[in-house]
């Protein structure tokens, strides 16, 4: 940027190119910009996604459902959004905000969308009485957190993240207005988690599920380069515990290999249909990306 | 910033001072600061806000149920944020996270606290029965909206307005970055609006409850200064429909009232605590902020 001050003008207009990372992909309108039908498998439920922590949340409810014995099989189909496939007509037909992950629904009368991770979450933990109380006290304080992460991982990853890693040029008062807030939201976990095993209490809950793919690997080093580094994480001595016993959960490794289209070949499963697709991977080598 | 190229140390340290508006109630850590009690008053449910669109959708939120004939009295105390108020000991023990709105339910064995405006909007609807279907497909549709909200609304109050309105000078690229994004947002509103009644289909819910304080008010002027020319809301006619048509509702007039400790004088009920507290105001005089 240059010494000279910047003046808005009255009314914004845009001038496409200059964002960065993912500026190709991204726009100030909505809607599909081309005709794109979706695939569909056989199961009840097909998942529309990428291995990105938004999509990893999901992935890992539908393995953690499977682990505990729920009929929660899915297909799961790669959206890669650095192609725009985001904005296929089949896509926008299920998520108008053309984010990944989405979700349709076939066990009812009619297939039903369920958009935004945190909507998807609650919807399978409700549809199959899982991960989250039906009701009381304790349902209350899982839904405080899910809706915690949903406001505050915008700052980590559209703010922190876009300004520290993605951005076209390293600018100061961005990056240490964002990772302020990232490192005030990491000491209110690592607090949280100073008297708890998980983050809503005693239970593993669709809370955790939601948080650990944003800041639980942003703990392990695998978000932003020298992010973890840089943030001090390992002063977040509580969290660091959390997120590595949620790590080792066989759910999660299976959870985070769906609809992975980067990082080591044996660490990608683009689709999955059946739990024997991840036999032919190695799980225990998904490492940093 | 200076054209000299900003090159982001190892390890963040924070400088404090430097943030803009609400620079003085910033920081990287957690917890409470000092000291303080909550007031408690007589009915079954305390809230501790501030008339800002987060807090406006719990009190507009409050006001239908009662409007509605639900047993939805309230006692709501002002939290000044500018007072470093949600740092107290008492408000954090209610909300770790010390963001306004936050809620103390006593209707059950067990004072309960609920934070977050969304996970405090769902408690409501579901402990009353109302804008908020118990099962079903329209229920999906609603939480997809309201989560929408909850992550998309870090754009722009996080992102758009404080670079726009509150950040210490104009900075082009992260005002460009979020007005792409505050367009395709409100976009996205204004297509899902084109064939809608309300944004989750055919009845007013929690969807919008939580959705109008913030996109609507947009529309309406009423944030960010000359934020409304800036991003041609006008064009969204779809959007300023909806918006027009809720704040006509009385008792999102009465909701945005309470809580509020700025603006014209006969705008603010700083304190609400039963229904006759509006009649020493002037409810059509609320103007824009």
């Amino acid at each position: 940027m240059a010494d000279t001050p910047y003046t808005p003008p009255d009314v914004w207009t845009w001038a496409p190119g200059n964002g960065g990372k993912f500026a190709s992909t991204n726009r100030p309108t909505a809607g599909a910009t081309h005709a794109q039908t979706l695939p569909e498998g056989k199961h009840p439920f097909q998942l529309y996604s990428l291995a990105t922590p938004n999509g990893v949340k999901v992935t890992v409810m539908f393995e953690e459902l499977l682990a505990a014995g729920h009929d929660a099989e899915y297909d799961a189909w790669v959206i890669d959004i650095g192609e725009g496939d985001q904005f296929g007509s089949g896509f926008v037909e299920i998520n108008p905000n053309s984010k990944i992950p989405a979700l349709l629904d076939r066990t009812g009368d009619a297939p039903l969308r369920v958009f935004e991770s945190g909507s998807i979450l609650l919807h399978l933990a409700e549809a199959f009485g899982a991960f989250l109380p039906a009701s009381g006290p304790q349902r209350t304080e899982v839904m405080n957190w899910l809706f915690w992460q949903m406001g505050s991982a915008p700052y980590l990853g559209g703010g922190f993240g876009h300004f520290y890693a993605y951005a076209p040029e390293k600018y100061q008062y961005p990056i240490d207005r964002f990772t302020m807030e990232t490192k005030r939201q990491l000491d209110v976990l690592d607090r949280a988690l100073a008297d708890r095993t998980y983050i809503a209490g005693d239970d593993y809950s669709i809370a955790d599920i939601a948080i650990w793919p944003w800041y639980g690997q942003l703990a392990l080093g695998r978000l932003y380069g020298e992010a973890a580094t840089f943030l001090d994480i390992a002063s977040y001595e509580n969290l660091m515990r959390w997120a590595q016993a949620i790590d080792a959960r066989p759910a999660v490794q299976r959870g985070r290999m769906v609809n992975r289209n980067f990082g080591e070949p044996e660490t990608q499963l683009h689709e999955r249909h059946a739990a024997s697709d991840f036999d032919t991977r190695t799980q225990d080598k998904i490492g940093d990306q």
